[in-house]
C-alpha cells in the first residue's frame, strides 16, 4: 500500500488521481490534500479519503472547512478528522508529510515549485505533473534531488511516454532519475505534438484567431492556459526544456513532430537506430498511474488501444515560422540559467493577457521575445531559487507593463 | 570483444550478420563458419574474418574448400587455417564450439534444428533467426533452455521489436529468456503484419493469383518461401506459436494487425493499457545487431526513421477468410504437442509445391488443413526430438503423396 501527498487534489491533475486511488483501493491510500479554495470538492474527498493532514492555501477558509468537517463527524460520516493546516506554511508540511511516500505535485504554475521542491528535500519520489519546477528551477532542483536521492516520475503524457520506453534501456538500473546523466544508448527524444487548435490554420489566417478559436482543443480536454500552450506550440517548447532535464540530453537531440491524431504519445530513437514509443488513447490517467505504479503496471478496465479504430497515423515537421514561440523555447533553454524562468513566466503572463483578450493571439510570441531579450542582460547562470522567483515575478510585471503601455 | 559462431554464412542472415561484425570490428569477431555449398562465397568470407573452424554441410565439397584455402595461404591471403569440418557433426561442433559465447543460427527450416538444440545444450546465447527451433520443437527446446541457462535473443524484426519493448519491464530482471514464464504486466502481443504480396487483392481475384505474384513482396526482400509465407500469412500464424514459446503468452493474448506501412514492428500491451512499439525502416539488420549487442545499443551511422517521410501509418484487422493459414497457425498452436510441426512442414512442403507450379495458391492451406487434420490421430503431446524430426518428416511426405495423387 502506498503513502499518497497530493497537491492540488481539486484540480484536473488531483481529481484524476483520486479517481485512480478509488479504482485501487489496495494498493494506494492518500495521507495528505491540499487545494486553494473549492471547500465542497474538498470536503467530500477529505470523507472519501480520510487523509490525515489537509492544507487550504486560502487561510481564511480553514474555519468554515473545521466546521463542515466537524459537521460530517457528528453524522457520522467522517472516519477521522484530519490536521488543518493553511498557506505555504501548510502546503509545504503536506509536500514533506512524513507517512507519504510519494508525492503527486497537481499544482500548475509556478505556486508549484516551492511545494515541489520541499518534497524532494524531504526525499520523496514525486509524480511530476507540475512542469514549472523543472523549466523554471532546473538548476536549483538537480543539485538538490542529487543531494535527497528523491525521484522525479514524469505525469504528463509525453515525458511519461520516454519514460516507459526508456525503461528498458540499462539507464533504469545504471542512473537514477533527473540526475541530468543521460541514458547510454539514447540519441534523441521525439516529442508529438498535436499541434493545437490552428494546426488545420493557414498561417495567414492565424491574424483572425480569436480567443475562443484557442481554446478549442482537438484532442485533450484540459485547462484554459494549457490549450493555449497547445495551440502556440509553447507547450511543446516548455517540454523540451522539461525533457532536458529529466533525460539529460542536449536540445540538438530533442524534437518536435507534429501527429495530429495523439496517438503515439512519444518517442526515442537508440544509437543503433531503433525507435520506440509509447502509445495510446489521449487520457492523463495512464501516465498518472504509472507514476504511482512505477516500475509495476497494474491491471486496468480500461479502454484498450485499437489502431484499427484510431485512423491513420500522420507526422509532419513543424512550421516555424508558424510556430514561433517552439524556437523561442530552445533558445532559452539552451541559454539555460534563468531564461527558462523568464520564458516561462512571460509566456504565462502573455496567454493571461491573451484570455483577457489584452493582446491578440501573434502578439504572445512577440510579448514573450521582448521579455527575453529584455532579460538577457539580467541573465544568472547558477541561479538560486529565490533568483529564480525574483525573475519569474519581474517577468510578469515586464509584461503587463509592455501590454499596458500598448493599450493606453 | 563477443566471439560469434554463424551457422549459415553464405545465406541472407548470415551475409548481413558479417557486414555487421565488418562495422563493428572492435566490439565482434568470428570462430566458426558454417555454409551449405556456395564455396566461392565462404573463402572470401573465410578470408575476411578468419574463423577457427568452418564447416561445410555438403562434406564431398571439403577437399576443395582445403585446396582453396592452401591456395590461399601460399599466396599469403590466409592469416589463419581454421580447422575444416563437414556435415552434421561439423554443424554441430561449429554450433557448440567452445570458444563461441553468441551463436547466430541463420540456417533455415528444420535443418537448423538440430544444431541450434546442440548450441542450447552447450548453453550458448542465442540469435535466433530459425523459427523452426520453437514453432516445431518448442516443447523439446524450453526444458533444454531451462537446463542449460542458454538464452534465445530473437533475430526477426517482430520478436525483436517484442523483446526491445519487453525491456521495459520487471521482466528482464526476474526472468530469463524463454522459459515460457510470462512477463508480469504484459498482457498482449500484437505482431504487425504487412499482408504481404496480396493485401490489396480482392479475395476474389486470388483465384488468378500465379507463383510469380506471390513471390512480389512489397516491403522485405526476402526468399521465395519467406516471401510466399507472406502472402498466405502463414509467416505471421507461424510468429504467433513462436512468440507463444518466446513470451510465455497465451494464444488469446497474441493477435496480428495488418501494417501496410511495416514501419511499427510490433507492439506490447500492459496491463494498464499503455501500448509500447518498436519502430524503423524495414531492415534486417537492425534486429540481428540488437540480439549482438544486448543489452546495449551500438552508434551505428544506419539510415534514421524519418516519420514524416514514411508516410500515414495504417492498421487494419486481417482477414480471416481471405488468409486461412493464420487460423491453421493458431489451431495448431493451441493444440500443441507436435501439431506445430506437422503445420510447419506441411507448410514449407506445400510451399515448395507452388513454387513449383504443382498445386495453385488457394490449395496451400488446403493441403496444410487436409496434413494437420491427418495429424490429429498421431498427436504428441509431450514429444520428445526423434517425435518431432519424424513428425516433420512425415508431414513433408504426406503433402507430397495429396500433390502426386491430385497430379496423376
Amino acid at each position: 500500500m502506498k503513502a499518497i501527498s497530493l497537491l492540488g487534489s481539486t484540480g484536473s491533475i488531483g481529481t484524476q488521481t483520486l479517481e485512480i486511488i478509488e479504482e485501487f483501493p489496495e494498493q494506494f491510500k492518500i495521507v495528505a490534500l491540499t487545494a486553494g479554495s473549492n471547500l465542497p470538492l474538498l470536503e467530500k474527498q477529505i470523507q472519501n479519503h480520510s487523509p490525515e493532514v489537509v492544507s487550504l492555501a486560502k487561510e481564511e477558509l480553514i474555519p468554515e472547512l473545521i466546521s463542515r468537517l466537524k459537521n460530517l463527524a457528528s453524522e457520522k460520516k467522517l472516519r477521522k478528522m484530519p490536521q488543518v493546516l493553511g498557506g505555504l506554511d501548510g502546503l509545504k508540511a503536506a509536500a514533506a508529510w512524513d507517512n507519504a511516500e510519494l508525492v503527486v505535485t497537481g499544482i500548475v504554475g509556478c505556486a508549484g515549485l516551492l511545494p515541489t521542491l520541499e518534497a524532494i528535500r524531504a526525499g520523496k519520489d514525486i509524480a511530476l505533473a507540475n512542469k514549472e519546477t523543472l523549466i523554471a528551477a532546473g538548476p536549483v532542483v538537480i543539485p538538490e534531488l542529487k543531494k535527497s536521492g528523491s525521484r522525479l516520475l514524469p505525469a504528463d503524457s509525453e515525458h511519461s511516454a520516454i519514460f516507459q520506453c526508456l525503461q528498458g534501456t540499462p539507464w533504469a538500473e545504471t542512473a537514477t532519475l533527473s540526475t541530468g546523466i543521460p541514458t547510454p544508448g539514447l540519441n534523441k527524444i521525439e516529442l508529438t505534438a498535436s499541434g493545437g487548435a490552428f494546426r488545420d490554420w493557414n498561417i495567414k489566417d492565424l491574424e483572425k484567431a480569436t480567443t475562443k478559436d484557442a481554446i478549442s482543443h482537438p484532442n485533450w480536454s484540459m485547462g484554459k492556459k494549457i490549450t493555449v500552450d497547445s495551440a502556440t506550440l509553447m507547450n511543446k517548447g516548455l517540454e523540451v526544456i522539461e525533457a532536458h532535464y529529466l533525460f539529460g540530453l542536449n536540445y540538438e537531440n530533442i524534437n518536435i513532430i507534429i501527429h495530429p491524431q495523439s496517438i503515439i504519445h512519444s518517442m526515442i530513437e537508440m544509437d543503433d537506430s531503433s525507435v520506440l514509443a509509447q502509445l495510446g488513447w489521449p487520457d492523463m490517467k495512464l501516465p498518472i498511474l504509472y507514476c504511482m505504479s512505477w516500475p509495476h503496471r497494474l491491471k486496468t478496465p480500461w479502454r484498450r488501444l485499437d489502431l484499427t479504430k484510431a485512423g491513420p497515423l500522420t507526422f509532419k515537421e513543424p512550421d516555424k515560422e508558424k510556430y514561433p514561440c517552439m524556437e523561442l523555447a530552445y533558445e532559452a533553454g539552451k541559454t539555460g540559467g534563468t531564461m527558462p524562468a523568464a520564458l516561462n513566466a512571460a509566456n504565462e503572463e502573455a496567454v493571461a493577457q491573451f484570455l483577457e483578450e489584452k493582446i491578440h493571439f501573434l502578439e504572445i510570441p512577440k510579448v514573450i521575445y521582448k521579455t527575453c531579450e529584455k532579460h538577457k542582460n539580467e541573465l544568472n547562470s547558477h541561479p538560486k531559487l529565490e533568483d529564480v522567483l525574483f525573475v519569474d515575478n519581474w517577468a510578469r510585471r515586464y509584461v503587463r507593463d509592455i501590454v499596458n503601455k500598448k493599450t493606453t
